[in-house]
């Protein structure tokens, strides 16, 4: 049976109710650096994986329960996440 | 003189060559959680702001200067962004 392998990238990033310190520091940081433009910064986790499964949606599925578990804390955090399919792994 | 708002979403990640443990750790919580399929797990910083400025040739520029001089380390991070402009802001 043939097995595919997927990247995923995966933003996790603070819900818009919860303060967000580093964003607040860096926000004003640039502002120092004279970037007075700047507003609203906030700061999230970037992830990228691969990951072999037999189909898109089992990878699909996978990463949903693996932000849920792991990678994104679901009190605070939201999360979003791209799939792309890079190879095919036949037989085996 | 009209101004444009922009979102800026701007993606760090370590550099290919540069060792990165907290995704190595992630990986095999995730493998002793069961997704035994995952491999290659790199955690980068996802960063979102809003940007007041004249021009989307000018807000990249400044996307561009505060990634070299606040939001990545040139000398371990890679980054890349994504704008998108927001709103217009007429007279001022």
């Amino acid at each position: 049976m043939s097995q595919q392998t997927y990247k995923a990238q995966v933003y996790v990033t603070l819900r818009p109710s919860v303060l967000d310190p580093a964003g607040t520091a860096v926000a004003s940081g640039l502002q120092q650096l004279g970037y007075t433009g700047v507003e609203d910064v906030r700061i999230g986790k970037y992830i990228q994986l691969t990951l072999t499964t037999d189909s898109e949606e089992k990878a699909r599925e996978q990463v949903h329960q693996m932000c849920d578990q792991l990678l994104a804390n679901p009190v605070i955090e939201d999360y979003s996440f791209d799939l792309e399919q890079l190879a095919t792994i036949v037989g085996g």
